[in-house]
């Protein structure tokens, strides 16, 4: 059995071993395919990821300050006037610092923020256009406004008081709050998970600049050496000699038909011709509503997934992706490949409904649950993308076992919804064998085991929530 | 002073006299830049119109069928299923049917609907895009969806039942109505004028596919000499040897300001070195709110502003756009200047808040008053059209007429809105000498005069309203 630290890939500073050329970054005059920011720092050679897809923009955005800078930049905040994030804000802070939106360099101004709204995609200088669905926008109050007055720069800071970014060239605009969630959310309906978390109660101005930030940031939640950035994870892929790489958003624990989903995924590339194909599993570490299964839950499943030999650690990277999480389907499911890509990844799997949840007033799904796949297929910005769509999975009760339904006997299938799964890990029943392997579903029945309900018996918080 | 004849181009079939080469239909290896769709009825001939912009895929579309094939569509229609079309569903074939939303071939099957939503463009086979920002679309309700069964032809018919066009390849799609209103107009407020006239209550599918139209829409209100096809307007615009065509679209009565820019324009065009910009004067025909003012006495009002001679007939082209009115400002005013680029024009003006009205519910305009130029400038498919924003033109009560507006003396000058001009002829009161001219002023006071106030006091209707 692997090893979950064979499966759990740590950031690596492990340039050497590489069978990639490496070049100087000192000579200038040599083009890079990928050509990452060149920092005074201790890394002084970087990699060239020949065989990846170009990130969008090609050039991975790093906006991280170099350490010789720090002080400076430290120093440079004093004087500015202050904002401070909230958890979802550093979360999008952490995002654009590792380039999973390039080429943003930091929160939206009102051009791009309009383009995402209207067009799902940005024109850049050059006239080529990148997709970016979801506004990654910061918003302050009036008071703030008023206290930012006309300088140009603001500092950003965390809850926790301490310096988080510098926000360069700033431009303050409003925030048309109805017209931003009917946009991006096709609905006002009262009850959408992120615009109650990060929306309604906001500033009415947005703040729109180039980030640097201080440091990497790191939530110092036992997880952190699970969060790879998009520069870490090709460069492990390129140390994999990955010659395809197939990502896989998730935000639910992983079941046998995902699983099987993910094997049939790699065999059908290997019959494509690909000697390689690794799998990025990469699991959504930023905000999601509070009856997800939290992420710390969630890894500790995937990381019994692995152990129990249900995916293939050799070519299997697993990762958190750190944005969070909007429930606005067909438009976010665009946000979740397009980072992908920056991430190195050629292929995407897309599934039913992907990005969706019930509607908050009506007795329904929100989105049509073929949607997200069309419109992925067609949106702007990822042609270069191989869009791989789902097949239904579900439990084979003539097999034992989750395969692929077959609508020529729709009577032996078992469809288990998430809602499903819940109620049987809440009630400490089983699933059908063959379902979800049995440490994975100890680690789910362990969870809801921890939820206290509320005195009033009516919504259960989790006891520990991920930082 | 000029006569109207002169100022109001009728469709001409005057091709004899102009400068242009033509090129016979019948040499099939002659490349033209627009190629007509080349038809077996009395043009023979067309013209090529080397200097205009090309249309929207190449090619302007034309839907109706040949003279000779309609006795043969009409038998055909007998065997198929009906479909009965409102009064914006015919505006929609009259806009499709002449190429103004080419290359467009009827009405949207759904993944030219879910692009329209979601990018406000559509990609071509090519790969390349042209603007689409507002659903064209069909919708039919259970009874009727029922009725068409397996079909996959159905026929269309008029308010008065006769034939309006076949739509052939249909596809039927759920009409997802809240997401359509939300990513349409950014709002899901009651009260949105084509919401309640074209959606609420039309049904919940949509049939696309394409059409065949049997004879050129006409709607007999003695106007439809005004109503130029693209194809017509383009052979216009090569007859006068226009090197520019500057289209201003419009909804509403022209004021002194209004031709202030438009005369302006045409100056900055000869400045850059045009030698005979033409204006497309293009009010909007099609359905309209209750409270602005109808199509013919908008159409009165425009005579009597060139009888005046405020606009110069020689280098204006009035015509009658055929299209209904959304409201839906940023998202709309893409479509107005896209189906100008369909009608030949190169340059678009666009001023404060297109196609914008107050919001249904709160008390503010719907849109940011810039967002509509900001929107337009940087649309994906509208790169070749040359966007002219509107400079802020009022009545300078220093000069006793309309003027740019001067930031640098503000208390000089008077804003007459749209809502203030309606009072002050609805009370038969005159407005600042200069404001428009008297022959338009007065077609504004004859109309409201002809309105009978309801026996509540509360709506005055218009006694008379074009079909």
């Amino acid at each position: 059995m692997a090893s979950m630290a064979a499966a759990f890939i740590k950031p690596s500073n492990a340039f050497p071993h590489s069978p990639i050329t490496f070049i100087k970054t000192t000579s200038p005059s040599i083009k890079l395919p990928i050509s990452l920011r060149i920092k005074n720092n201790a890394h002084r050679r970087i990699r060239v990821s020949c065989g990846l897809i170009d990130p969008d923009g090609g050039k991975l955005v790093d906006l991280i300050v170099d350490e010789s800078m720090r002080a400076f930049k430290n120093r440079e905040a004093l004087s500015l006037p202050r904002v401070k994030l909230s958890r979802i804000d550093l979360q999008w802070v952490h995002v654009l610092s590792e380039g999973w939106a390039s080429p943003l360099s930091g929160f939206m101004r009102e051009s791009e923020f309009l383009q995402t709204l209207h067009f799902n995609s940005l024109r850049l200088h050059d006239g080529s256009v990148v997709n970016m669905s979801v506004p990654i926008v910061l918003a302050i109050d009036d008071a703030v406004k008023t206290r930012i007055g006309a300088s140009s720069k603001v500092a950003l800071f965390g809850s926790d008081d301490r310096l988080v970014a510098i926000l360069n060239d700033i431009e303050i605009y409003k925030q048309p709050k109805e017209e931003r969630i009917a946009r991006t959310w096709g609905t006002t309906a009262p009850g959408l998970p992120y615009v109650d978390e990060a929306i309604k109660n906001a500033g009415n101005w947005l703040i729109g600049g180039d980030l640097e930030v201080i440091e990497p940031i790191k939530y110092h939640d036992g997880l952190d050496s699970f969060r790879l950035s998009p520069a870490q994870l090709r460069n492990e892929f390129i140390s994999r000699n990955a010659d395809a790489v197939f990502a896989f958003q998730l935000r639910n624990p992983v079941h046998n038909g995902h699983a099987l989903l993910m094997n049939d995924t790699r065999r059908r590339l290997l019959d494509m011709g690909y000697t390689n194909p690794i799998l990025l599993l990469n699991p959504l570490g930023g905000y999601t509503k509070a009856d997800d299964v939290p992420l710390h839950w969630r890894i500790k499943q995937h990381q019994k997934v692995l152990e129990d030999g249900v995916l293939d650690p050799e070519t299997t990277v697993v990762s958190i992706f750190p944005s969070p999480m909007h429930y606005a389907g067909p438009t976010e499911v665009q946000w979740h490949a397009k980072a992908r890509i920056n991430a190195g990844a050629n292929f995407y799997i897309v599934g039913r409904d992907p990005a969706g949840m019930g509607h908050p007033t009506e007795k329904r799904d929100l989105y049509d649950p073929d949607h997200g796949k069309k419109v992925l297929s067609m949106a702007p910005g990822l042609e270069r993308l191989n869009i791989l769509p789902f097949k239904v999975a579900a439990y084979d009760k003539t097999q034992g076992k989750m395969a692929f339904f077959d609508p020529s006997r729709p009577q032996d299938f078992l469809f288990i919804s998430g809602t499903k799964m819940r109620t049987l890990a809440r009630n400490k029943e089983n699933p059908p064998d063959g379902f979800m392997c049995p440490g994975g579903w100890s680690v789910l029945v362990e969870y809801y085991e921890s939820l206290v309900p509320a005195n009033n018996g009516s919504i259960p918080k989790p006891e520990a929530v991920a930082a």
